[in-house]
């Protein structure tokens, strides 16, 4: 194997595996001198794929599993039932420090649950937060929680913002990623208690971050700050109204540019603007589900991604392995800790 | 007066008052031969403005009022200085039975504190819902609540449920609307105490209503159900959500459309498909905020609309103050209560 960063892939996961997979990595190796990768999956389908493509050659190690976790499985049953199969493996591979972090397309929740089990949670951190990176007006805003949690206390709310703010450095580059709480706008009852707590904290604790205060739901696509955090329930109803939005607005598009000959012939002429518009508007460009929180790095690629995108998922999951993102998130916590901040 | 319906509308609230909501009322009654209108403001300035609509002739009575209703005064405030303003006087009008709903452009939170403390609580309402018409794939679907209340226990999301369901008869004109309340998707954590609660009691009650279960934040723009139930904060963040995605895709589309002299041309011939997209990406294309729950019709209309918007606003004020919906939600309201479930 090559030096620099191994990433151990689930080669199984995702609605077109294992091609999609093996083509993207791929993309990714030949974009990437420094990575090499672990690929977990039955060793006999991926030999004749991995032959293919020469870049892969002395850089992609294939271990074999028997079994796979499939998109129906519950968490449960692939805590119950995953051992040895290409998903477990790949996550172990990073407790054993073969690999410094991990990717799949398959099941999120079995994700979510097969690295909460092996990986264990972060020294400080009591509860692990999803992550998304949603595009706006001036890039990317890291959101979190979109799931994990159902509901989240201040001290959580604040452990939200420390490490959305640590991952937006690692994962956007941002030297100092500036932080909002999201809430609503009137003007009279502005926010939960958990929500004005969390406020009241991030104000006063001496953490050296940008935390500009509250933001709205429609802050989030102006770009208005870097890291929007909030409660899992709030956090995935916005994320999946948006991603519903943009649907909705994408094929009301195919069909405006369909109505008669003459939008018919703009189409044609405009078909540069618009297959950049529509892949802007295709939420599944946006890969990368990080749960963070965990003793390691497990990243979620799109089940229906395609290689650039499952290449994309990877290039994030050797950025956060090269970065020292779980060191700021401790040092962050234990400083609140210091300061008294209760967490459940 | 002509027979009919009676509007009492708010000449000065609004980001173009009372220019737009004269030319507003002159679309409204031009379209509507059965309703007219009492027109509250500054007599000098509505008097030239009405004489130059024919249509108004006869069928627009001006009341005049002193004061202003600003945009920047808080709801209470608004509470305590506005006694005698033409927002105050249109809702007083609706209370005193001169006018069967009140429309106005101007301060939401002021417009719903003084609806509150006017008309009051519709018999058996504890707390009153803001709503939003979501346009969707299929036409438009009533969400609620979207910012009247930050929280809701079981009993007042069984209560949205209802007022959201009459309104959404008498609003878009549904037979038997589709109901759903908002959730997350993950299997195994399917939601809040409350929300469970909620959804236990909307599907064993005796209430004739189309209760479907629950939908996530992306079937709400795929219009997978007509009425969508949840709390204020969520329904809030993701109205808001939903709409910078929508401002961020029109931008975008802009930009698309502008980037070289082929998408240029394509612009030129695609112009009325453009036209059109544009228009549905528009939030305040969505007109028609409404408070349900309370002892009469008030209708808020979005501040920066124009005369058209202000119209729709009106026809749906007017189908409001036509309609049976206040008999309809106290009458489930009351079977919800013999049927044990306890409202705060």
């Amino acid at each position: 194997m090559a030096e620099g960063t191994i990433l151990s892939i689930d080669a199984m996961g995702g609605d077109a595996a294992p091609g999609v997979v093996v083509d993207g990595v791929a993309i990714l190796l030949a974009e990437r001198p420094d990575i090499a990768v672990l690929l977990h999956g039955d060793e006999s389908v991926l030999a004749l794929m991995v032959a293919a493509h020469p870049v892969l050659s002395g850089r992609c190690q294939l271990v074999h599993s028997d079994s796979v976790i499939t998109s129906d499985m519950k968490p449960s049953q692939a805590l119950r039932r995953g051992k040895g199969s290409s998903m477990w493996n790949a996550v172990e591979a990073v407790k054993n420090g073969e690999a410094g972090a991990a990717v799949s397309a398959g099941n999120t929740g079995a994700l979510m649950a097969i690295s909460m089990l092996i990986l264990r949670k972060m020294e400080g951190v009591h509860r692990p937060a999803m992550t998304a990176l949603w595009p706006t007006m001036r890039g990317r805003t890291v959101v979190l929680d979109v799931g994990a949690n159902l509901e989240a206390d201040a001290a959580q709310l604040v452990s939200f913002a420390i490490m959305g703010e640590a991952y937006a450095r690692a994962a956007l580059g941002i030297e100092k990623p500036s932080i909002g709480i999201l809430n609503i706008g009137s003007e009279e009852m502005k926010g939960h208690d958990e929500v004005r707590e969390a406020h009241e904290w991030l104000r006063e604790a001496e953490l050296d971050m940008d935390y500009r205060g509250f933001v709205e739901g429609n802050d989030i696509s102006k770009g208005a700050v870097d890291v929007v955090v909030t409660d899992g329930f709030t956090g995935n109803v916005a994320l999946k109204a948006g991603e519903g939005v943009a649907r909705m607005l994408g094929n009301r598009m195919r069909e405006a540019f369909t109505a008669n000959i003459m939008t018919k012939l703009g189409a044609v002429f405009a078909s540069g603007g618009l297959k950049q518009l529509r892949s802007q508007m295709d939420p599944s460009n946006v890969n990368g589900g990080v749960l963070l929180g965990l003793g390691g790095v497990s990243v979620k690629s799109h089940g229906g991604t395609d290689a650039r995108g499952f290449a994309q998922a990877c290039q994030l999951a050797a950025d956060l392995a090269a970065s020292h993102y779980q060191d700021e998130i401790i040092a962050n916590l234990l400083r609140i800790r210091e300061g008294g901040l209760a967490a459940d």
